[in-house]
């Protein structure tokens, strides 16, 4: 493990160090969008038994870096893997996304939850990290990750997606006590999670609040963000090749950028919604920045992509600490020539702003 | 018409003029978690039956005014009654929302777009304007609203709701021109809708950007907040009972309430992830502000009603210019009895900041 890595720009821009270029990953780079992923899903039989062994999401976690120069890996995972080890029984419904079989709906429920020993019961989840750096031969560094633990904990009290998130809010401002316990095992649960992966390899890790976005703006520094600090505080940040930066990603977050970047990340993921330019203004230089650009750009042919990322790159401006990626995830039906257009320009482009 | 209204609060609020209390009016007040509406809507036979009677839309509207003691009353209709009336036959399915027969999804047909005459083609609106201001009895004014011109491009564009905005996102992306031809359409469109309303007897008058907030900044600017500006340069603003304030309410876009309020309203509605306080602090006594209780809050008891409503009520602080509303619509299953708590609480407690 102690050879350099062949391409540690993404390690270099999230400590905010000089770089050559922009680095760029895109949040699911691994998945749908792409034929060689759909294969491997319908050789495993379902997304479940895919996200389950290590063999397969070594696999998937690779096929987009075949495929284009990304700067980074991420583990290829479910962000529902720590409910699921909590007993919760994960499973997935067409059309209708992640349920659980036994959702945290009750008192009983919330106070019987404990947290999960990440080498046991997420086990295939730290085999899979390993395989990958393997796999990985120090091409580009591995991003782990989690949900954070108040997403975690509205898919656990709702039972699956939701709408109108009921539960989890009338449980927040009903029982705040209650929705402390909970957000508190899940801290600690994120934490031992993370800490596993970054023990089996992980270079970067990154937090996914992907509900936090529809608190209220108290409830979100209460409930969320709170709980997100507690789980930085909790990581143990080095790894062989150094510092392991942590990104903190609230879709929906940009009015809370300030509070956010005081969180202990060393990133700050944005959706496409906040601008990057008054983005950098806002934090300085407290943390780096990691998006923007609206992943329905890539519905659209490469020409505008270049047109749209080269929007992106000139807001962030000159200068180290930008990751390029995606506002959120990639859309299942993104044409991959697009992809391809995007990466390259990025690359090629962003060598002015350097 | 020129007797003066009884309650005249919400239009004193409005114009940042000192009031007894913080006059309260909630977005969806008449709807599907009123056993009364319900009544009335199986008597109609369907939503859009109900919406194009102007005597049943009359009902509707006045029945939270005879359970509670509300502000301001808001005309019973659809947002997607203007590109209705331009041809595209809009229906509702079960559990997918509104449709449309006819989506504008290629060059002729947004070429083919023009701009209805509203006492035409929207006769049944303008008529259930006149009924509802009649059976008001000048208790408390009515509020007239419409779709923004890209929350409806929106739906034309995709044919009904949509989850990645694909069509329309790739339209603006890749063809602005002709977006644009299509928004100047609807902005036009909008202003004959709500001066037409205005002139029936809409003594206020709302815009819903309900999908403005799912924009990149930079578009947000160019292809909603412009033609929402445009609206409003084209409105008659005076009725019987003086100036017809305008409120402009985009979902999701509390990182761009400068330039909302630049807009020339009168007043920014905000859903529940602004703090109202920051938010009076950015707009100054440039405009009213409208909101902002997590709907959510509604789901749970008269106690935690209060004590939400409370907080609401002191980050707005003292003095005029607040409208208490929720930031978003009520839900369909909200307890009717948590309204009147909440309504009961705002009329009492609120007279302390004035």
């Amino acid at each position: 493990m102690n050879a350099p890595l062949k391409n540690d720009t993404l390690l270099r821009a999230l400590a905010r160090k000089p770089t050559d270029y922009t680095p760029i990953w895109l949040m699911r780079q691994a998945g749908r969008y792409l034929p060689e992923y759909l294969a491997t899903r319908k050789r495993a039989g379902s997304f479940l038994a895919l996200a389950k062994s290590p063999a397969l999401a070594t696999e998937v976690t690779l096929q987009p870096l075949d495929r284009y120069p990304l700067d980074a890996a991420i583990l290829f995972s479910d962000i529902l893997t720590v409910p699921d080890a909590m007993g919760l029984g994960l499973y997935f419904t067409e059309g209708e996304g992640p349920r659980f079989e036994r959702p945290t709906d009750t008192e009983e429920r919330i106070r019987a939850l404990a947290v999960p020993d990440p080498e046991i019961e997420l086990r295939y989840v730290m085999d899979g990290v390993r395989e990958i750096r393997k796999a990985l031969a120090r091409r580009v560094p591995l991003i782990g990750f989690s949900g954070s633990p108040f997403t975690l904990a509205c898919y656990m009290v709702e039972g699956g997606g939701s709408s109108d998130f009921r539960k989890i809010k009338t449980l927040l401002y009903q029982r705040p006590d209650l929705a402390h316990h909970l957000l508190a095992i899940n801290a600690k649960a994120v934490a031992a999670y993370l800490n596993a992966q970054i023990a089996a390899g992980a270079q970067a890790v990154m937090l996914f609040d992907t509900w936090g976005g529809m608190l209220a703006h108290d409830e979100y520094q209460t409930f969320s963000l709170n709980y997100i600090r507690t789980v930085i505080l909790g990581l143990t940040r080095h790894s062989a090749d150094g510092k392991v930066p942590v990104v903190v990603f609230t879709k929906g977050g940009g009015q809370w950028l300030e509070t956010i970047a005081a969180s202990g990340c060393d990133a700050v993921g944005l959706d496409w919604t906040t601008d990057l330019a008054s983005a950098r203004a806002r934090v300085g230089d407290r943390v780096a920045l990691q998006g923007n650009l609206d992943p329905a750009v890539l519905f659209t042919n490469p020409q505008t992509v270049q047109q749209q990322a080269g929007k992106v790159l000139s807001a962030f401006g000159r200068g180290p600490g930008h990751v390029f990626n995606l506002g959120h995830g990639i859309q299942p039906t993104t044409p991959p020539d697009n992809v391809h257009a995007l990466i390259e320009f990025v690359r090629s482009e962003s060598r002015k702003f350097h």
